[in-house]
């Protein structure tokens, strides 16, 4: 053995096979599996790791995904790389990150260097229309950028619909809806589609504010501020299409005497826990993070990607966290 | 020019120079600023990249660092990890996140795979003994691996001391601390011990309980339970260890019908802000984290290692957040 670090030689030795055959395991081509379960057990039993350089330079595969965010200190984001990192490591692939502020140069110019440095694909959470190359596999992250592009997110829809289901048996009678979002369209605008639908088939009046990131929070206090005479709301319910935006809305209802839940309901979209923990914001629509992080990368490691769909949406649930009576 | 991608050759042309002196210029080699300057804005005026992959097999060198962190789950982590990756965006190197729910395992079979991988280096904010390699740089964060390998903390020594003067200048004369932590010592240890330091030398009494992960949090509400009497507690100054205990505690003291900060007042560490935003949990010692990035990310990367600081402690800053009378 050369130092404490075993060679393929020494697994071949332990196996009691060829070398040849521990290097066709190690690189994924066709063996007798009478003979990979040798090699691998020998590997085990050695300690021996496959060096991911010498196989990247053999398969001409880095084992290495880029993951392009807006940044990671929004919970969402945070929870997204963490769950993208842990899914990568158990396909024994690593993960490069680069953060991007939502800023369409930044974006771009991620792309461009992930470009230039070798990686087997890249998952991409962005906001701003981007040149992509088409050699190089791109699964998207809640943003549909073209048909050929795989665009993994949470049933956003459905979770609009949940919401509004959910408000009505609770007992609430009128509805809104508050929004905050990109000014680029992407999957999640479809929150209040999903949650107006249910109102219009039922007959429910619901009042909506949608803003863009960057328009003064401010309207939505003046929102609800016009909706509310004689200390009373017009509405009993109000879904909000994140939990920030629900949590900022809770305030200023407090702000205004109004109790949450007993006098207005409060739903909010992502799932997001304090501290990274167990404990919600509020009652919430909730994003399988982890099963689309698995979802995106299962669809970017695909060695046939020709049959890729071009939109996936996992269920989401509700889960309630104070601000609803359940 | 070849494609859309403009080559060397290219920028040497519209620089009016020698393709040897571009070459020289991409990879650090000396030559006469005029030069220097002439080529740097030649290959911007193209939009030159330069090719990482092959700027590595030249140097020797893969401008990428692995980061090794608990998780990116908790928001002190995902703070970290992106003012890393943006400190080292900067410095044109990119980051590998590997994370390692601080089980010792996962953390050494990191350091391992980090080995076989090509990095130029690893950041790690890991818990547990580790067996290290004396050629690949490595900065801790938070926790002092040995003499050879450069810590970076925050000063939480310093940030208990200032704990400590704020609540005695804010009036309170009777203090405690409240301590969670890993097993394994590490630096923010010495919260509790600058802050009972002051409390010493001032001749104010102070009460502590050390809890380590793991342990049962309740034994922080029996803790206040044994010392409230009455309607009233026995203390009025209470210092957490981190802002998720300090949040615990809150909720522990309003279940006893305690009004914070009226009744009590409570400070905790490490500055967290909700969604990652502006707004903090409660009035908290707040650590320079983009700073500790920088530093970390600088001590790698130094042409010079060997004049490395064993531990640099950076300032920490006191922000009121409405858990204290300000």
């Amino acid at each position: 053995m050369k130092g404490n670090m075993p060679t393929m030689k020494d697994v071949a030795q332990e196996a009691g096979v060829a070398l040849g055959t521990v290097s066709k395991v190690f690189n994924g081509l066709p063996v007798g599996d009478s003979y990979r379960i040798k090699v691998e057990e020998a590997a085990k039993r050695l300690g021996y790791q496959v060096n991911q350089y010498a196989r990247g330079l053999r398969s001409g595969k880095t084992f290495t995904v880029a993951l392009i965010v807006p940044g990671l200190e929004h919970p969402f984001f945070a929870a997204l790389a963490h769950q993208v990192c842990a899914a990568l490591a158990q396909r024994d692939h690593r993960m490069l990150v680069y953060v991007t502020a939502s800023r369409p140069d930044i974006e771009q110019s991620c792309i461009n260097m992930v470009r230039q440095n070798k990686v087997d694909g890249i998952i991409g959470l962005t906001y701003n229309p981007l040149e992509l190359d088409e050699d190089l596999p791109f699964v998207s992250i809640d943003r549909r950028l073209g048909a050929d592009i795989p665009c993994v997110s949470a049933d956003n829809f459905g979770g609009g619909r949940m919401a509004a289901e959910k408000l009505l048996e609770l007992g609430c009678t009128r509805l809104a809806f508050l929004h905050t979002g990109s000014v680029n369209p992407n999957e999640t605008d479809q929150r209040g589609d999903g949650f107006e639908c249910v109102c219009r088939a039922q007959g429910i009046s619901c009042d909506a504010l949608r803003l863009k990131d960057g328009d003064d929070l401010e309207l939505f206090r003046e929102f609800l501020r016009t909706h509310f005479n004689n200390g009373r709301l017009d509405f009993d319910g109000i879904f909000c299409s994140t939990d920030l935006l629900a949590w900022q809305v809770r305030n200023m209802l407090e702000g205004l005497g109004l109790r949450v839940p007993e006098d207005v309901q409060l739903i909010g979209f992502d799932g997001i826990r304090r501290f990274g923990g167990q404990e919600l914001y509020g009652s919430t629509i909730v994003q399988p993070v982890q099963r689309m992080a698995e979802t995106a990368v299962d669809i970017l490691l695909a060695k046939d990607r020709s049959t890729a769909p071009a939109l996936v949406c996992l269920p989401v649930s509700y889960a309630p966290g104070g601000t609803t009576k359940e």
